[in-house]
């Protein structure tokens, strides 16, 4: 290393800045992403270095953004397990269907890959205190990483997110903040700390660098599949940066040459009580509209409108994929069905792509020959609710 | 394969069984170990190719019991990180302290690997309904595993067990039984369970192959500290199959020649509130007693009389360790301490072994100069009570 960022740029306007210094959003508003030297990765690395690496995703750094390894700041995340669950899609009619289970991270959430990068990033660019409002798990994840890294963490979250999320943060030394409401609620109290206090603005999409952790997913889907495209994948939508980053990272690797196939329909997951990008995306609409009364128990999922809803349409619309929105109650029946017949004990909102993925195959936009990769994105252990929820309904 | 077992022995009478039957307890009431052909196993495995193979558990398959791989029911448990936790231990006055967090594996506990290996050999010899008390997290694994493997699984645990551990049995549609009172009543109830249905007595140690996936444990911290014995490994003892797993892996590979230096000293930490291992250690006894009124925050250290007492205690003696009974408060600051500078989420379990760290190095038992492997044996997710008692302690 150094890393291979050649600068950041604006998916919306186009402008670009420099890598080596704190940047969040685009004067125009949008997300900024991190551009890379293809090349220079291509030169530098293949996939054969890759596979005899540690199980974590720092075996893809020259597709991260951190330059100097004494930066990161790791628990060992990643590397996942992406098991086959054919027993589950068989009787849908999927029978080549698989379970990317990202609740074997640390902190039990997919969020622990976006906060191990960002917070690495946050470092190496000589930040102190990060901020950011979360539905809960991020929250979890920021407050570790930066624990481990000696930064101070500021969280804003729904006062009725997941116990877990709260015990977390106390337990990491975190200040945490619950709201009255939604992340959007506590979007703005963050907002307000910022402006006072020139804390370094984590949250979803206002940095640059926890896509890029989250951009590991689609790297892993790529190398457990034997550098082979699946036909789809689901994924269950809040914020969307996850999905955002499956699909730059896919972008990525076939520019270099590494994957065999198309891109994968990119197919999202929302509840039905909160689900404005569906709603978007079924009317055609390049950006979502705030969800007035969002609702459900995948607390993950409760984002009433996200800042990089059109880039999300976006991936969507360029992949040929579509956007589903599942019932809390089919979710639960989804968490029983996945523990009682193959011992993965998923999130909820992980539970809802499966859901997703029997209703697709039932309408026919999903067929027997497609190999399709459903995203878990967080352990039940953070969700006794849900849990109880999914009890109740046997 | 086929595996590289030659027989089961009783440690304590020296009688021998067949492996390719069913077996529980020995004639004279001992629990049964595994003996392999050491020799056998040095013919077909080395260093090299166990470092080139998938990061679980099962890389070490030579040394385990299960004869054909299709039989493996596994969940990639195994190969958690080893951290080095020199900034806790410094001030201590031990630099070269590590953890070996087995919070990492699926179910967040170190029973995921006594629960793989169990149920796949209990597969393996055509069982179809196994049995169980338990403190909690051993009930979650075991009723993961069998869900995963299609078998039944019958559990009890006291009615305070964790909520976490209670849920977990539900998802996976295990047979659930709270009983007022200590693992040891509920081990009455199961064995009368058995007795009229003939359920497979998983109990611990009654079976002999639960204590062969916690080997594991010790194969890989010895793995992970390039082949060399560390000094001193600190265990939280319940039951004490992962203490007595570790003593003879590592007795395993001395004989074979792969590891460098004597044994460590086997060092045990107990919960104030229950510490019968501690007190027959420090009494000079063979055995424990039972221990009357159990109380403690580490539902896993609420194990009034152990089964393996006679066979924990050699070990402990033959490395020249010893035993320590640490204050619930003391864990709760632990549990703080790591999380707060490390990002590590411990049971109060595996903080116990941390205080047991300090006070040992306090009285001289452990030097500067020592390589010390304290185990956290889960993740707090599954603890929030106990994480409600360390932030009170703040």
């Amino acid at each position: 290393m150094p890393s291979h960022v050649s600068h950041l740029y604006c998916p919306r306007c186009a402008l670009t800045y420099d890598h080596r210094q704190v940047q969040n959003l685009c004067s125009c508003g949008a997300p900024l992403l991190v551009d890379y030297d293809l090349k220079a990765i291509a030169c530098g690395v293949t996939k054969a270095m890759v596979a005899h690496r540690p199980a974590t995703m720092w075996r893809y750094r020259e597709f991260l953004p951190v330059e100097e390894p004494e930066n990161i700041v790791s628990l060992e995340e990643g590397l996942t397990p992406l098991y086959s669950v054919t027993q589950i899609g068989e009787p849908w009619g999927l029978p080549d269907l698989w379970l990317k289970d990202d609740g074997a991270n640390p902190t039990g959430s997919f969020k622990a890959r976006g906060a191990s990068c960002g917070i690495s990033r946050a470092r190496e660019l000589g930040v102190h205190t990060v901020a950011l409002p979360t539905a809960g798990n991020a929250g979890g994840a920021w407050a570790c990483y930066g624990a481990r890294a000696g930064l101070r963490v500021h969280v804003a979250m729904p006062q009725d997110a997941p116990l877990s999320n709260q015990l977390e943060c106390g337990m990491y030394g975190a200040e945490l903040t619950l709201v009255d409401g939604l992340i959007s609620d506590a979007g703005r109290l963050i907002a307000q700390g910022i402006q006072e206090h020139g804390w370094y603005d984590a949250a979803t999409l206002k940095e640059p660098y926890r896509i890029e952790g989250k951009k590991t997913l689609g790297l892993e889907i790529a190398e457990q599949l034997g550098w082979k495209m699946p036909d789809a994948i689901i994924y269950p939508c809040g914020g969307g940066v996850g999905v955002i980053g499956i699909w730059l990272a896919l972008q990525q690797l076939r520019t270099m040459g590494w994957v065999e196939g198309g891109l994968p329909r990119l197919i999202i997951a929302q509840a039905e009580g909160c689900a404005p990008l569906v709603k978007a995306f079924h009317e055609g609409k390049e950006v979502s509209e705030f969800w007035a009364g969002a609702e459900t128990f995948s607390s993950g999922l409760r984002v009433p409108k996200a800042l990089g809803d059109f880039l999300v349409l976006r991936a969507i619309r360029e992949t040929g994929g579509t956007a589903i929105a599942i019932a809390d109650a089919m979710a639960a029946q989804m968490m029983s069905l996945l523990a009682r017949t193959t011992g993965i004990f998923a999130a909820p909102e992980g539970a809802a792509t499966l859901a997703a993925a029997r209703l697709l195959a039932q309408q026919g936009f999903l067929q027997p020959q497609d190999r399709v990769v459903v995203i878990n994105t967080g352990t039940a252990l953070k969700y006794p609710e849900a849990i109880q929820e999914a009890l109740r309904q046997r």
